[in-house]
């Protein structure tokens, strides 16, 4: 007989990241709790989703409570609107929001794609991002993708140059992709030839 | 302001484990399913919560699907009655089960204790540890303290053996604590010296 | 071709526990030294070479310039002569004379062998064991078997046990090996099979 | 009293990336071979020592077998003699090299200095550097540094600019870094802010 314990443990593990002991660990922790502390998680979880919309924009996740179609950073009119950073996925442009070297805006794509995947447009918001740069309101004049320096991030760029560079052709939009050279922490003992070759070419 | 989102966040940072990223990439993951699957969890969560119980004898959380005040265990005639192996946890129970070598029953303690505590008492079931070997019903005649080989591990079974021995000394109750010796994988070439001492000590 | 430089490249390569980058990047560092640091090292293996010999009963190696045939461990009078502890290699006695809790004898196997090993008796020094064990003059009483509880020493040692159990039938002396059980770190959570049953049974 | 074999120990102590237990397991492996093997290797660490040359030009070491003062890369009139790519060491050429996208020549500096030090021209070769490349012969018109991206790295590249900058304002030299951006492995969520402006500077 599957529990409801057993069903919570298989619940968690299906959370990124989590193997199947600590699974288990999480889900004795839960259930030891007091009803209160459990019921409150419960209760977060459902308001949680709740208030929580996609940005018609950008399509980041943000808290419903502006009660506003679009997010913080798309109706931020100090921000560079021209300027578009396409990111994979919500927590990417939460890590460049950090950073706080960026000014312009962002589109969440959703995933990656692989070279040898059939039907890719499926799988990230591609009809979404044609949209959006293509709404004279906008006024978009640069995509930079930014996808991460990973088979999957590289792929993805690819199909989004394949998949762009023709409808550009006759609007006054540049698409570019994030520079490639030495991050901090890279040795030159262990470089490999992508990186040097893009350091050498990227040299200032 | 704080978001029904960053509650999630914060309450996913408390489970075991759980880093301040890694939490982030759950809240996220939640979010972004359907409001079916997030009902669903939350459901899961009340309902695991709600059909556990505390065995009334080991102290291990158990499904109240066998409405029974005491879990499989405890309640298994074909298991050794005499024999009580005192774990921390109910994962240490689980995986001990698991390994399919301990035939008699349990007591999960519900944590360790530290020489410094001031009252160790309230931070382990030592009442229902007594009240379970005095128990005659129970016939517990030997007790076996299986605690990990740390420093919590070895604190706990200090305290435990000085509140016990007292206790047992005009019943036929044995105390002991599990063999120390090499564990699968130990190096002589790494061996500290308590392992060492114990290995010799026990050799067969 | 292969210049010397290389060579030393791949001698330092044949060095136990050092990769292929790390060979070189200590090739470098030693042909950067001056001439002199570089005779000298030259010289200190030559030396270190020329002034150990085998001990005649433990078979580890020790410094010449004692000037006798065997080592101070198996010359200590104040050490137990009773019982020898076969380890596998030079390391693990040193390990565990730094344990300081063992005060017999040694016997250095020189290596281990496999339950497939067609001739494993040209793997290990089991001919100068036997001697050793047979020989009056040394008195041995008791042997403990100190492999390592791995597959490798676990061949091992039932390798010597086949092997030496027909011999001592008819004399006074006992086989044992070291006793298996929790060791220091060891977690009830994560424990495996084999250690939790040992533990059980060698319960104190 | 300090042996043969003691003294060994250390010696090997003090390579690059060796700790105290593997020392001690090299020294015993490299004892417990035969006398031929250690005399070949003791002649090895001579003959390596004996047969490399510092480059006049580059400062790499080289086979003096090829009985030139200056090595391959310095005398191959196919590379390109104009650019001068600044590397800490020997390694860390080799490593550029091997990725086989440089065309250019090299120097190698043979150290890091720290903005703290006080005499940091004892640190590296920053003579040598200065007569190479304003000798007429070497017509060197781009000097690119080529530092890890690591404090040590930035501040020798710190070092270098503020040193070479004032000397190079009569010449027709130019003095560039390697670009930095992404490198093979960078993932948007960890990017840093460093590695994420210059990427967004550097986007192409």
């Amino acid at each position: 007989m599957n529990t409801p314990f057993d069903q919570l443990t298989d619940s968690i593990r299906q959370l990124p990241g989590i193997g199947p002991r600590q699974a288990r660990r999480i889900a004795y922790f839960i259930v030891r709790k007091d009803k209160s502390w459990v019921h409150s998680l419960s209760e977060t979880l459902r308001q949680a989703r709740a208030e929580v919309a996609e940005c018609m924009w950008c399509r980041r996740l943000f808290p419903t409570a502006y009660a506003a179609p679009a997010c913080t950073v798309c109706t931020d009119s100090s921000r560079d609107a021209h300027t578009l950073l396409v990111v994979e996925k919500d927590v990417d442009l939460e890590n460049v929001e950090k950073t706080g070297v960026y000014t312009g805006r962002y589109f969440v794509l959703g995933g990656t794609v692989s070279l040898l995947d059939k039907e890719p447009e499926k799988k990230v918001r591609i009809r979404s991002l044609e949209q959006l740069i293509f709404n004279k309101d906008r006024d978009v004049r640069e995509i930079i993708l930014a996808l991460s320096a990973t088979t999957e991030g590289e792929d993805t760029a690819v199909f989004l140059k394949e998949r762009l560079t023709p409808l550009l052709q006759n609007h006054p939009l540049t698409l570019r992709v994030l520079g490639r050279g030495l991050s901090t922490g890279t040795e030159l003992e262990y470089v490999d030839a992508d990186t040097m070759q893009s350091a050498l070419k990227g040299r200032t």
